[in-house]
């Protein structure tokens, strides 16, 4: 195949594009891969939709070789499938909806669990018909808050997305680890760096989930790994490991204890060190126990006051809060007015004396999971400018439950090898281009979707959901790989396998550069082939390394003395090869 | 490929669904092709889905072919491009449309002329990058008022649409025709029977048009052909012969008469033959001249009378007037209000003596071609009870332009040969499959995309739009393949090469079978293998005849005696080949 600059549909840039905030982003639309239409939402001209394809086709042939069949679903789907899951509600402003001539209504599908179960349960109705991955690779939309980064945060964008459908837990995990194995192969050939983090499932309702980020600064997702061992997590996902509850029978008893002027954990540490010093160290932070209250408000539109209780050199995460309250569910500070109706609470020294639900400002009161029975703290003494200190948990207070939203910080002990190796946690930035996780029942259990197991026993099917966005794959392997010069793909998904340039004007030189894109061509090389006859050859150079195909070949000068110059563009190394034998050495190149 | 009927995802129906209205739909639903998610939408099995993406793949390469380039716009487009070309209005309640979270206005794509004229004018400037034909396979959407039969008329469906791009007319004139002999290729390896007909360019203000139907009985586009040459026309677009004008110096006066109780065609001829009587011949309907009165709503929100001057014995079609009137335009009969506020018109003797828009009622007056100079009729007289006879156009009135939306009728004199030959029309049913149209400049125009020409002069570039619908072309082709067995695919679009069918319960059969499934697959056929267990012969053979691909092979007793039955599916011939050869035999006819 042989694409041809003169007639491509392409126009390079010499400029980056205003709104454009990412490196992959400018080079992108610079060089004629995509358009804007709508904020979020873009145009694939031909360059950007061939490297799209290969992606997905990489995506498909690994889909079929694990026996997933491919289906496709509609973008445009009825209300009610989404109603029974309740993410019809949850979903908030989040998706687009729209209302038909009839004034039905309808969504654009962001994910299509529920179709997934119901064609299932359509079709399907014994365990014999079980195991089964089904997938889809489909256009999906979501209405993002702040669509950003070309591609990287569309509201229009491709997806494939598969499912996995088991009798029981075995079989799940079974399925999951398939697609586990299927995605690293995925990923392999796409040819960038990534690293596969835990997940939280969330209100997704899984147990177990992972997800595939490609390494990179401008990425979205915050991850930390271990500096000794292979553990890495989504920072939702770290789990704060417990220390083991400690006797408290020779502990001092609690005291209620004047500080006046402490609203924050700095006056209070700084209080305490000056009126209550400590012999065998100074009072930090960590010593002190912070109690954070919040209004949550539930899809179905009911709210309730939560207080979050964790040491004092901890922030709430926002972002593990969200994940761990569930899709849907939006919280904030507790409002004064909210304050004022709760005579109880007494701003900047609240404490456990007025927090959990059976008391009286009704608080649901979460602790963070150091909180263990036994350890002690200094806190609010629910009384302006007073404290208690030496107050023990699981002795003189408890919880309603426990939460982990504490931020995670680097040099945090690794949850995995933190106890035994001393492993530490450090964080990192990467784009999330791949999520594989086990549903469970939580579909199945919406939309009834069961099956006869052996016994003739009706049993309800068990899900796992697995997703890879191949238009965010297209802006992320090109962030991944990019240089100074412009784009450098790699050769799996490059729109080319050649980006052959022919220089000068001498007629002899495009005559040779004709019978090479041809002979490539025919040995099933995809030749991208520059021969604008008025074109300068500085300005052929800048569009090749702008373009970014991983070989450029240059037929000009060089051709008097019998040679092609091959260039590689990521490394920039160039060779002169003799022009009788440089279509096989190419093509030598590219089957490699 | 080896798709296995015990583990592929497909349950074939007994009975016929509830909802379809054409034999297609009833069996692409039972033979488990498709499946609803809602009025118009359907979700594609894999079957189905192998089905529409062999017809993309023949259209794509045609397309390529004829140096067309594939890019990809987004179904979720931003309303201004649609407000500037004026559809956003003109398309009334026939587009989805919907708000974003910050309220902006989006549709959800029915045709794209205004995405492509926008992005040529994105990147091109000069006549040198012209001709150019861009294209894309895609999702569409409309919000039809009556979806029906299933994949025929759905609100979520697959077009393929490509534009031309040119500076003059020759040059739109050659890239037509360049799409039509690519069209034609595409069509005739779909495998169906089609007619190319003159079509309606309508409001999309272009100049040639031709549609390419499938013949069908269950088809929603009336056409006409000639009994005599190769002429084929849409309804909509079939031109009306105009006689040509006559002298009128001797023709008799004008008379208005008494014609008590005639407000009808009928009444009117049967009391001019009592009151009346011609010598020559009797009075009949197309002697007189009926005159419609509409109430036109335009898409700006404005409205007009207009009355429709046509002989009696012709009824105004609606669809041909609607066509005229271009999209968006809606009409009625005038209301009892309307003509209380006219008094000027006596109902049912509305007369040319009333109609005009100069005149009192200001109706804007349109004759039908054939009221030409020199004709005389009998027509109302605008007092009840009251007609004139030998009123004369041309001398006694004339009209505000003419229209052609009289009923076309089995028998009308066809426009090409009907006066040298005599041919008269005739008229089928078909589907619309593919339509291809000469655009012209009113995009271009709308959206002010020019070039400069040789000269340095800036020109609007003339463009040209070419459809084709692969989900529709997955129904027709059923439709016009099927018989009382079940579906009956072509070769080229078949979801299988081959349906290789094992019963009994031997192992020797099941391991045959098993052979020649690999076999066939190595040599690149392409098999459907019904290895279910425990499934009596006759449920596999009734599924493989509603399944319908083209070839069947039946590996069962027979092998005793070393033949394998290999059937056609389509005219149910079958033979026995000797198990050594039937691979062989099998490609042969495969690749035949």
């Amino acid at each position: 195949m042989i694409l041809r600059m003169s007639s491509l549909f392409v126009r390079t840039l010499r400029d980056d594009p205003a709104d454009a905030e990412v490196p992959s982003h400018r080079l992108l639309v610079r060089a004629g891969y995509i358009r804007r239409a709508a904020p979020g939402i873009y145009t694939w001209l031909p360059l950007g939709l061939r490297v799209l394809r290969k992606i997905e086709d990489i995506v498909r042939e690994e889909m079929d070789a694990i026996g997933g069949q491919e289906l496709l679903f509609p973008a445009l789907l009825p209300r009610e499938p989404y109603e029974a899951s309740g993410r019809w509600t949850e979903y908030g402003d989040g998706i687009f909806r729209l209302k038909d001539r009839k004034e039905a209504d309808y969504l654009l599908g962001p994910t299509h669990e529920e179709m997934f179960t119901l064609v299932v349960k359509d079709l399907y109705s014994s365990y014999k018909d079980l195991p089964l991955v089904i997938y889809q690779i489909q256009t999906k939309y979501r209405d993002e808050a702040r669509p950003r980064a070309g591609l990287l945060r569309g509201r229009e964008f491709r997806m494939k997305d598969s499912y996995s459908f088991d009798v029981d837990d075995a079989g799940l995990e079974e399925s999951y680890q398939r697609h586990r194995d299927a995605y690293r192969r995925i990923f392999d050939k796409l040819g960038f760096e990534y690293v596969i983090v835990q997940a939280e499932a969330g209100a997704m309702g899984g147990s177990k989930s992972e997800e595939f980020l490609a390494k990179a600064a401008v990425g979205e997702d915050t991850y930390v790994r271990c500096t000794r061992c292979d553990y890495a997590a989504n920072v939702e996902a770290v789990e704060t490991p417990a220390p083991a509850p400690t006797p408290y029978d020779d502990l001092p008893a609690a005291h209620a204890e004047q500080t006046p002027d402490t609203p924050t954990i700095d006056t209070l540490v700084d209080h305490l060190n000056e009126a209550y010093p400590r012999a065998d160290r100074p009072w930090a932070a960590s010593d002190t126990l912070k109690n954070v209250v919040f209004t949550v408000r539930h899809p179905d539109g009911t709210t309730e006051a939560i207080a979050i209780g964790l040491p004092g050199d901890r922030d709430v995460d926002a972002k593990r809060l969200e994940s761990k309250l569930g899709e849907g569910v939006v919280f904030e500070p507790m409002s004064e007015a909210e304050f004022a109706a709760r005579p109880s609470l007494a701003k900047g020294y609240i404490g456990p004396g007025a927090l959990g639900e059976k008391k009286e400002a009704g608080i649901r009161y979460l602790l963070d999971p150091r909180v263990v029975s036994g350890t002690a703290w200094v806190t609010g003494a629910d009384v302006s400018g007073s404290h208690v200190l030496d107050l023990v948990a699981g002795r003189d207070f408890d919880g309603d439950g426990t939460i982990d939203v504490g931020d995670v910080r680097d040099g945090d002990p690794c949850p995995v090898c933190g106890d035994t190796d001393g492993g530490v946690l450090e964080s990192a930035r990467g784009i999330e281009m791949g999520h594989i996780f086990q549903l469970g029942r939580k579909y199945a259990d919406a939309l009834d979707l069961q099956v006869l197991d052996e016994n003739g026993k009706l049993v309800t099917v068990t899900m796992g959901s697995y997703g890879i966005g191949p238009s965010r794959a297209v802006a992320a392997i090109a962030e991944g790989t990019l240089d100074e010069l412009g784009l450098c793909w790699p050769r799996h998904v490059a729109p080319a396998d050649v980006h052959l340039v022919a220089t000068g004007k001498d007629e002899e030189i495009f005559a040779a550069a004709d019978r090479i894109a041809r002979e490539l061509a025919d040995q099933g090389v995809e030749v991208l082939y520059d021969d604008r006859p008025k074109v300068s050859p500085g300005v052929k150079f800048k569009d090749a390394e702008l373009i970014g195909v991983p070989t450029i070949m240059v037929v000009g000068r060089n051709l008097a003395e019998g040679t092609v110059e091959v260039r590689d563009r990521a490394s920039g190394e160039r060779e002169d090869v003799a022009v009788d034998g440089v279509v096989d050495h190419v093509v030598r190149l590219v089957k490699a």
